[in-house]
């Protein structure tokens, strides 16, 4: 309206996910007046995002380099791959701190009618690397859906056709949740698996 | 973690205002893996707008060139200026559909212990505009806040020695608002400004 390069500007920031017209007015002028400098630095990092990361040529997580940061650290414990769906996942696994082996990210899960099958998921470059042996468990860390299920089922079957262990997160009340907010079908899994009082 | 630039990516995100960690990484992972064309157009667009966007050398709004598009559009009436703190607050009113006038964006409120005068609020160069005659009426529309009330009464004092009249926002109960949740400033104001049923 007053300017077309700040229109342009608020309809770009508009791509960025659960930004609507409002928040991307807000993000323009915030930028332009009080924050040029963060501006910049926004514009640098994504050409330079988009220019540098690819996928990892192991374990298939975003990365700079050929071989992802995780899959080049030898401290990792090798034995073990947790697979998750998305690189936020491997993100989201990491802020536990609570895992020390590698990963592999499918990029998706396993749903034929959105075009979705093993070979997208890289699942044959997956098998062969059990195949190629030292790895000793795997943890289906995929998500709480019915796609997610039949993931893990169909990675549980080949692992355990090369004698590796499968594994999956457990399923229970989250922690700090308060009983009469958690839905019915989470409560059952938790009764179900319910564990012994020490 | 997995990927530098990744990270950069993320952290540059949080230059954005309302974006923390976990909005900026799902931010930063939809633009590399689901919109890397909207990733470079909002990288474009940061260019440009940096490099373009200045201040409109009449009414202070934000501009691609000297004069911005609403104080070079002839159409518009030249003898009413609304006064606003923002150039967002120009989108809001420009949004209402309900004003054809011109605008005199302020930049700021006056705040003498932030450092910010009448100067800093270009006050000067809109007393000469009053004073070059052909103004009317003048619409404080700043905000409904003490410092708002007092640029508001700052300049419809300069502005009845130049003759123009001042006009101030109405207050009431917003469209749609239910009356229970109407605080008592806003209720009460209502009701002092209540008006006779035809």
């Amino acid at each position: 309206m007053s300017s077309s390069s700040l229109d342009e500007l608020i309809n770009a920031l508009k791509c960025l996910p659960g930004v609507g017209q409002k928040s991307a007015q807000r993000m323009a002028l915030h930028l332009l007046e009080r924050d040029q400098q963060g501006a910049r630095r926004i514009a640098e990092a994504i050409d330079d995002a988009l220019e540098k990361v690819r996928h990892c040529s192991r374990c298939r997580n975003l990365s700079d380099a050929d071989l992802c940061a995780i899959c080049a650290d030898h401290e990792r414990e090798q034995n073990t791959i947790c697979v998750v769906e998305t690189p936020a996942d491997v993100l989201a696994v990491e802020s536990s701190a609570a895992y020390l082996g590698r990963y592999f990210v499918l990029l998706g899960r396993l749903s034929p009618l959105d075009g979705y099958g093993p070979a997208q998921l890289g699942l044959e470059q997956l098998e062969q690397q059990l195949a190629d042996g030292g790895v000793e468990e795997i943890i289906l860390a995929t998500s709480a859906t019915v796609e997610g299920d039949i993931t893990a089922q169909y990675i549980a079957d080949f692992a355990a056709r090369h004698g590796v262990s499968s594994s999956r997160l457990a399923r229970g009340i989250p922690l700090g949740g308060e009983l009469e907010f958690v839905d019915g079908g989470t409560l059952s899994r938790a009764l179900t698996g319910r564990q012994q009082f020490e």
